[in-house]
């Protein structure tokens, strides 16, 4: 992948304080393990809460992870005042979500100033092998302070 | 919708227990609202501690109840030895999942022997108001002993 | 679905023009049947130079009018000086498109500034029955000449 | 990618037979490029009837490259008997398809004996540039004799 430029010089220190203000992330206990432009990983521990009836993760959490990492990917690139939602994404489960620890990778496809394409892997770590167990696109939108009030009535109105 | 005959008499019961043995609907506070050949409808209420940053709740929270809701849509068409596991789903979300409670409902489109299609919506009511948040289309997969043994070596080696 | 109030009162036009600056929908044989704000209905005749192996129209093809479908109904909510592009979709092939006669059914599910989401249905008319083969949903944003200048540099360069 | 075993040892003829008996393919000019187990190269040419309101190739004919990329990429790994039908597929677009050529170029993320994920990228060349304009991921599925005959009760009817 090409090498992004930010456009937040600040882009770490905004991503981190983004991610860490997801409640959800820390109920899921998924974790930054890495962080370039344009690029995050993420980490999250199998945790027995978090299973479906084969005790695998489901797919839901799974996609919290997958979808996360997009967005973090997203946000390294957009602008210092811009706040990020995420418009639609696709999962693809390849593989049972069966290991000790899991792993989100994602990068930017191609980033815009309102929309930014993003895909990210799911890997399973079980007995000392890595699994792809999973794949996302999605489509990412910056909301910048003017955009966001003419295009998110709701949200002003809050 | 066109009503769907169940092949399993016993697909509420087989449903329940399959939705009931899945932690991560625990964890998540999703319960079982309604139950009807093909249908089905979830229902969760706001947690602070499944939100992202602008306190609504996360996307792959109500990625996690849409996918269910899709699974369970499906299984209740399924024949009593079937197991389910999704394939795919793509979620677009509408509006920011602010509300007191979050609805889940899911229909089967076509089901198959093999591949069950559905759709989902998601719904977030706030002050006495309903409004559509979020969409999900998803193909799931009957996995049946035969299919299981020869599809999914790594299943019946574990 | 709730009736939409359309931002161009010359709607109708403007999307029969639009739709008819196309020449792969001349290609292919796809005309409008229905217009209204938010929804459109597309039909096409069978041809056999458009079909795949087994005599079905091309799951491409379907998609062409499926996709057509959603950005004109998109369309008709647009402003007078919008353009239109789509930025995703995805298609689920439910049965084999045989039949005599397509028609395609968009609907817009949430309109907005930037961003519509609409959903879409084939279906194949054989032998005097009418059956779903396809499902579409799909991003579709409107290009105002504002933005239109500022998000991509290279068409405005051309 | 990790290369990939054909069960079929006559893949290649096989799947240039199959690509051959479509004539939507001849419709839009799209011819095999390069052929290797789960890898294959598709490409078009520019052709002003297949274009949309702005000059550029129409969304629904780069989606039929890019699925039809998918779905010879997952043929080459299938057993000789298997007929092949895409179940789903999601597609991106990045860019304008703006240029003199177009190629389609999918991989299998992983096969499976009724299921094989795909990915596919479309570039355009265009001014001795190539660019990517757009992404599918999409699942395709194999047709066994036993099966279509037990899943497909319409298509044993015909």
């Amino acid at each position: 992948m090409a090498a992004f430029e930010p456009k937040n010089p600040g882009y770490r220190a905004a991503s981190i304080a983004m991610f860490d203000g997801q409640p959800a992330m820390h109920a899921l206990g998924i974790v930054i393990v890495r962080l370039a432009p344009g690029e995050v990983e993420l980490a999250m521990l199998h945790a027995p809460t978090l299973t479906q009836q084969n005790g695998f993760i489901h797919a839901g959490i799974i996609t919290a992870g997958l979808d996360n990492a997009c967005g973090v990917a997203a946000f390294t690139l957009m602008p210092k005042e811009a706040d990020i939602l995420t418009v639609e994404f696709k999962t693809t489960l390849l593989a049972p979500a069966r290991g000790e620890r899991f792993v989100f990778k994602a990068e930017v496809v191609k980033p815009g100033r309102t929309l930014t394409f993003c895909e990210a892997k799911a890997f399973a770590e079980h007995d000392g092998k890595t699994t792809l167990i999973a794949t996302m696109t999605g489509t990412l939108m910056a909301m910048l302070p003017r955009i966001a009030a003419s295009h998110e009535p709701r949200a002003s109105r809050a």
